[in-house]
């Protein structure tokens, strides 16, 4: 059996199968995604207009027996928010499920008729194109329910109000397995590409799918079983350990404590109210509440990490799932709103509406520092979601996200790089976050090269946090190594146990080796990574992006930040080494 | 007398007289303004920052005796429309009076304290800083009007509400001989970083001032003559020519009949109201009305071309002054609207608020496009500026500009090159100016390399418009000369007799040596255009522009353009020969 991908063209209503060509052959994940976007869609081409495309990867093991924690799905196009290429991957019920109908990609490309919404329901069959008319100006709860009643069990990939609208900060949700919309790849505005098809949602059922095919049994049974027992051992990732007792708002006061806390619109590096925003707040309201809530939750089968948690209302019913670290940074933190209670209802938004959480927020605090709203004001900020819902003017200006907020509001503090806003971790206090927000092909990002693990969470050694030294070259060792997670279908959370225990290390290798039948190293491995990003950043090139792009923003060279004091200080020269080998190489 | 510069620190409200340095002396207008930005802005800080600036600069010869047309003011910063530098001149009364106080340049810098807003008046004895807090949420028709009071015969230079706001799409109005604020440096969005250095209007009184230096009286006195003469002598600008009797909307018909008029957000080529918003149009009006409208008004003391018209209200009262041929097209031709009345309330709206009439015409027509209205909803249009003197978040939409509405209405058929939307020239149908409009460092413009002149207008032979070939090396032509032109203080319309008349090219060129005492030939003028083209382009690719940027919107070259079915098909190489010469020299 071939891996298959089918492109699915919204012109003519066609969907076209085809054995994965030899070019792609090697690639999964965000590797599968950013090699299509880089071959086939234009990098200057206008991200909503008929060139550009979305696809959709499942990672090289995702959909594999008891691969652990590996159900990530990619998704890639050219981002609106950015402008660059972009990839975000969200866990839910998507990705094995796609991996199980053979697909290891599926296209969606061509322009609708005007005005014409469908969804697609992709089976063992083939792919059917219904008419959306009934799903549309509905957000993503309903919408998970309503598709469910049809196709009960099934994946659920949609796009809320703000992705119908094309907003640049529409996120792309897959349903969890409790068919919530909890699930997100949120940033860069995919939701908007998602939109500009006329696609409201995708439905996979893969019941009758042939399933993915293992080269090397042998070698993945082996690797799999040190990468779960890796996972098992370290402190971060086994039961009962941070993520899975507190879920990823464990960090709300460890970052908190190192200065690092974004808060009011990046104007400070702690906030007073972290305590009450943070993972532990959260597992107490759920131990209190008892009911549906819960930590230690997983957002997809087979996770055995199960970082996410269920936020119960004060009846005890589940309200949202999941609040993160970033959501209740972006929310929390940077508005000045320490009120938890609110925050989950944003967050509910945000997932309902279908926007990403970090730049939602982000949005809303530098519409604070504009005047929109007093700093703290949570009442005010929950009904701000409102004009999202009901498309007013001012949805579409914080739909959009923070950089056209703040040119709405005339506001020149802005902490975004190439367009995206940065997540939870203030790159003047934790540098080597800065090295990766400014120079990842994706716009200030956390994920694409976590130096958090060792700058604060102690993950492969301790480095001081507000140092320069050696952090460019730790950002680009962050950001290979996570080219290859995010194209194995893993959730980013094995590289704690990966870095720093060896066996798990070699067991993601030889897992991912043993589907794919490839003879791979540590080294082939991170070099793979590497082949990922240099696509990634020439695509960026050949949209224009310079080295003047990789560059944090101005305010935080000249604004110090407390309480340390701070501001960034990294030259410039040591931010253009990072990816000086793309044209070296 | 040596010419000085003042600098205006809005910071310490200081300000501070210098002779102009060597590195500056020989410059004027927009060489003297980019060679100050080039110096003194960072090219990557934030246009809304504390270290963009505002260089304001009458032109060499502007303020001397009688030569003719020269009464421009140059205003440069970086630009929140585009990010690049930027040059916008305008007409009214504010140049003469700068240059007689003996001032080559006055550069507004520095941050005002939070939410303080000053006016200034400039005197031969100094700079008076004033508080505004009266003239705050004032349209610039009231902020004349009051500050005649105290100030009466004084240029006026303020912003409207738009820049108060810092809205991408603000300009800097300069009071008129009537003072009414129809004179705009409108393009790029200067006045939101007027509002920025928190200055709201500067009033410039050049009472008992220094006047201008004259090197060489007699060669300036021969060279002001024979431009003097070739300007009446030429077709389009002589007394009761083309430009005379309509005014630029003259244009109107001619390019219509072309099949270059922008119609309905950039989808037709021809509009079948055209004759309706013609100047031709709007001198029946006139003369139907009598009473205080009138054409062949000049918007200086000292123009002998007189373009500029007085519409008159239905009682024969100055409604609004003046309708330019791309004000009808923006808010006419461009929005599907034929009613000449609308257009010009709409044009007053623009000039009261402060903005852009271009900008502002095609973002109605790009929201248009996105369904807030139907095309050719005039009642509807005429409305939307109360958005943005309410403050409305509509208003702060659409006070950005094009793109930036186009974001906020999900629109991916967006005519702007570098940020900046295309004037009344369709690029498909007449393609020098579609070279000018990818290449110039200012954003889509066609002042910067006016090649309709031949292409359209007959002047200078007569080309194909339709015709690729050629039009590379004529809008550098027509780039560098308008740089030096832009320099000199006259009036872009002298081109049309410079480039027909060898005599009023050499007055042009024998009265800018005569004033600053150079010693210039015509090889010269052209050299110095290309120096001041050299600044700009260097600032742009150190702000991180590239040659991607050099680029007409994606969907000019599959959508094709009506009557004449043409889409852009310029190579990239051949618009990338334009500027290559600036690393190459």
């Amino acid at each position: 059996m071939t891996r298959k991908i089918v492109r699915i063209n919204m012109s003519d209503l066609k969907a076209t199968y085809e054995d994965v060509p030899k070019k792609w052959a090697k690639w999964g994940g965000r590797g599968m995604t950013s090699a299509i976007v880089f071959d086939e869609v234009p990098p200057t081409c206008h991200p909503l207009g008929p060139n550009n495309k979305v696809v959709i990867a499942p990672g090289w093991v995702t959909g594999t027996p008891a691969a652990p924690s590996s159900g990530r799905t990619s998704f890639g196009g050219k981002s609106p928010l950015t402008g660059t290429i972009k990839e975000s991957n969200a866990g839910g019920l998507s990705g094995q499920k796609i991996a199980k109908l053979g697909l290891a990609a599926i296209i969606l490309e061509g322009t609708p008729a005007k005005d014409k919404w469908h969804y697609l329901v992709i089976t063992k069959d083939g792919v059917e194109f219904k008419d959306a008319s009934d799903l549309m100006g509905k957000g993503m709860y309903e919408i998970d329910e309503l598709l469910w009643k049809d196709y009960p069990k099934t994946a659920v990939i949609g796009i809320g109000q703000a992705g119908e609208m094309k907003l640049s900060n529409a996120g792309i949700s897959v349903n969890d397995p409790e068919n919530k919309p909890g699930r997100y790849a949120g940033r860069g505005g995919l939701g908007a590409v998602f939109g500009a098809r006329g696609i409201k949602a995708i439905v996979i059922d893969d019941d009758g799918g042939p399933g993915v095919e293992i080269a090397n049994k042998e070698l993945f049974e082996e690797g799999r079983k040190k990468l779960a027992d890796a996972i098992m051992e370290h402190g971060l990732t086994k039961k009962d350990g941070g993520l899975n007792a507190y879920g990823t708002d464990v960090l709300m006061n460890i970052v908190n404590e190192a200065g690092g806390l974004p808060t009011r619109n990046f104007s400070a590096g702690q906030f007073e109210g972290a305590a009450k925003i943070s993972g532990e707040a959260i597992a107490e309201v759920v131990e209190k509440r008892d009911g549906e809530g819960m930590t230690g939750h997983g957002c997809h089968p087979g996770c055995i990490i199960q970082c996410s948690n269920i936020y119960p209302d004060e009846s005890g019913k589940a309200l949202v799932s999941c609040i993160e670290y970033e959501t209740a940074f972006s929310l929390g933190s940077n508005c000045g709103i320490d009120d938890l209670e609110i925050i989950a209802r944003m967050t509910r938004e945000c997932n309902d509406l279908g926007l990403d959480t970090i730049e939602a927020g982000n949005s809303i605090a530098i519409a604070m520092e504009g005047g929109l709203l007093e700093f703290g004001d949570a009442e005010g900020a929950l009904k701000l979601f409102d004009e999202i819902r009901n498309k007013t003017p001012m949805g579409r200006i914080l739909g959009q996200g923070v950089e056209a907020t703040a040119k709405a509001f005339g506001v020149h503090r802005v902490p975004t790089v190439k367009g995206q806003s940065m997540p939870a971790y203030e790159p003047r206090a934790i540098k080597g976050i800065g090295v990766t927000y400014a120079t990842t092909p994706m716009g200030a990002d956390h994920t694409s090269g976590y130096t958090i693990a060792p700058e604060i969470a102690g993950v492969s050694g301790k480095l001081d946090p507000l140092t320069d030294e050696g952090k460019a070259d730790l950002s680009l060792a962050f950001q290979a190594s996570t080219a290859f997670i995010d194209s194995s279908g893993y959730c980013l959370f094995i590289a704690f146990p990966v870095l720093d225990i060896q066996t798990g290390f070699e067991g993601m290798v030889d897992s991912v080796a043993g589907v794919m039948g490839m003879d791979l190293t540590g080294d082939d491995a991170i070099a793979l990574g590497k082949d990922v990003l240099k696509m990634e950043r020439l695509f960026n090139e050949r949209a224009g992006f310079t080295k003047e792009d990789d560059r944090l923003p101005e305010f935080m060279r000249y604004e110090k930040l407390p309480p340390h004091d701070v501001v960034w200080s990294m030259t410039d020269e040591e931010l253009d080494k990072v990816f000086a080998w793309v044209h070296e190489d």
